[in-house]
């Protein structure tokens, strides 16, 4: 069988799965960022009428995937699989918007990759002829992230510096065989690394080195280097995590340049006072999107290196003293 | 391209994905039920010496996984993707035995039908041409599932006669392209369903009406009938999980013989008082890498469909009055 692989960890696609739709929903504080008029919906507030904020987050869920299969015309019963994730315990933002779609159902956990994992998985189920379309969707919602991962949020504790800003959003998209739209020619899945470290409050410092590590064995798998992208994005590390990540990026012989940036950087303005930045499974995924998506359609971007990051920790993980494992899935997108 | 698709949910492969290797991992009193000589290996006691139950429970995985590379005899730079899951919020098991492996790594939640789900997309990546082999496991833990979805273990309350036993247990595979082994044919992956139960202590019949529904699917794209199987073994629907399905398949005019039972009903003794039977990603993962695996080789069973049954609720769903949704995947095992 002819193996659709490149070097140790790179998968290429023989024939590309086109991006035929996608579809962002925020909230008010992402709206008023500066991407706010990349997104398709914005909620007037987190809660939008829904009776708890979990509530909310998978109705989120559910208004970005229609609002995909919408805008991509195509009947669900044309959309073999739908592929989904999201931070909550059991991932139910997922299991209850699959409820409400009725597709056959594969659940994700990646943490904030998941977006990236699930358009790569998604890719590999379209090139390999398991499926016409595949939907992909992921959500996180600042109110239930924070008081499952950190504190009561009625509490309005002091947050830390290295600290960041959870995404109320989520995006998603419709993958096909064919037709118009950006490709995804290529994707690389990554390995989970642990550096020790164990501040669930510095995400970024702990997604760090598995980001530089996917992006490394990308670039050696199809011999490229960092500028044969027009953007190389981060999902989600924020101000420390994407610092850190060109120091090893440049201390292994491979600096980044101006093409590199961070979802997270990008979602928030400095004066919203989000601190390192943004993150959540629905950071990357309302970044791509919006924003990379209209950039790519209107020939600004050729080629995009989209890399999920994740912080594979748990509330009792943490408690228990573990470090914080981190994974980083990359995903090439041409226009 | 060619569509490897039937009917409306199921898969046919080209190049039936091969299982190289199984391996389960169990407690002592999985060990004590009537399947006890079919595990690869029996911890002496829940935790075995780990410093918690959920670093227990991750070890557990990784043992199996171990087990399962081994005795394939293949190289680790030739798997070329682990999936993964459990029940843990955030899938620490997976992810800390990932950090462990350092195999390009996609996290997956499916409740207990992980097992079911892992073998199905694992077979997906193998036959689409995107890997060599693939390791697929997933691992429960009665003190962890206990304690995070219902009560301290240490108050050692009264449980409903509805109730199932999350299994102590960890089971892996290795799939692969070719080699000698049990063939993965079809796949038929499962809708959400959610008929209103909310009873975390009656998961079964949250759970039935997905695993009828994916059953009926199943037979129907393929246009076979229950007795096309040696065996139809569901995930762990417990007996009054199992009794429904028979009933919905009775009504739907599919009525299921003497081939179907249920992991949960297999794996306990009537006698070690676990009320409707086990439960957890551990209890079809170790049924299945243990005895049907050894019945399937030798001879004993030609054609096995083992259908994943997982309850996509969370405690925090539950408490606010959610009802649970359940989901059910198929593989279909030919030896």
């Amino acid at each position: 069988m002819n193996l659709k692989r490149v070097g140790n960890q790179t998968v290429v696609f023989a024939n590309p799965p086109v991006i035929l739709s996608s579809y962002s929903v925020v909230g008010p504080m992402e709206a008023q960022g500066p991407l706010g008029k990349t997104f398709d919906k914005v909620w007037p507030d987190n809660i939008n009428g829904e009776k708890s904020w979990e509530i909310a987050e998978s109705k989120l869920l559910q208004e970005a995937m229609q609002g995909a299969i919408d805008q991509a015309g195509v009947p669900n019963d044309q959309i073999d699989f739908m592929l989904a994730g999201d931070l909550l315990n059991q991932i139910i933002s997922s299991n209850f918007a699959a409820r409400k779609l009725g597709l056959p159902f594969i659940g994700l956990y990646g943490a904030c990759s998941t977006m990236a994992l699930g358009m790569a998985v998604g890719s590999m189920l379209i090139d390999g002829g398991f499926a016409r379309h595949v939907l992909v969707g992921v959500s996180s919602h600042h109110d239930t992230a924070e008081r499952q991962y950190r504190l009561p949020t009625e509490q309005g504790g002091q947050r830390s510096l290295s600290a960041q800003w959870t995404v109320t959003g989520a995006g998603a998209v419709i993958l096909g065989q064919s037709g118009a739209g950006p490709r995804i020619p290529a994707v690389t899945l990554g390995r989970v690394l642990d550096y020790g470290e164990t501040d669930a409050g510095n995400m970024g410092a702990a997604m760090a080195p598995a980001i530089a590590d996917t992006i490394l064995n990308h670039l050696q798998d199809l011999q490229r280097q960092p500028t044969d992208y027009n953007l190389i994005a981060s999902g989600d590390l924020g101000s420390v995590g994407a610092n850190l990540t060109r120091e090893v990026m440049q201390r292994s012989g491979t600096p980044l340049g101006p093409e590199y940036t961070d979802c997270g950087l990008l979602v928030y303005d400095q004066k919203q006072d989000v601190h390192a930045g943004g993150s959540g499974c629905g950071c990357s995924a309302v970044v791509f999107a919006g924003s990379i998506m209209q950039r790519l359609k209107a020939g600004e971007l050729k080629r995009v290196l989209l890399i999920g990051s994740g912080a594979l920790h748990s509330p009792t993980s943490s408690l228990q003293g573990e470090s914080i494992p981190g994974i980083g899935h990359a995903v090439v997108i041409e226009a």
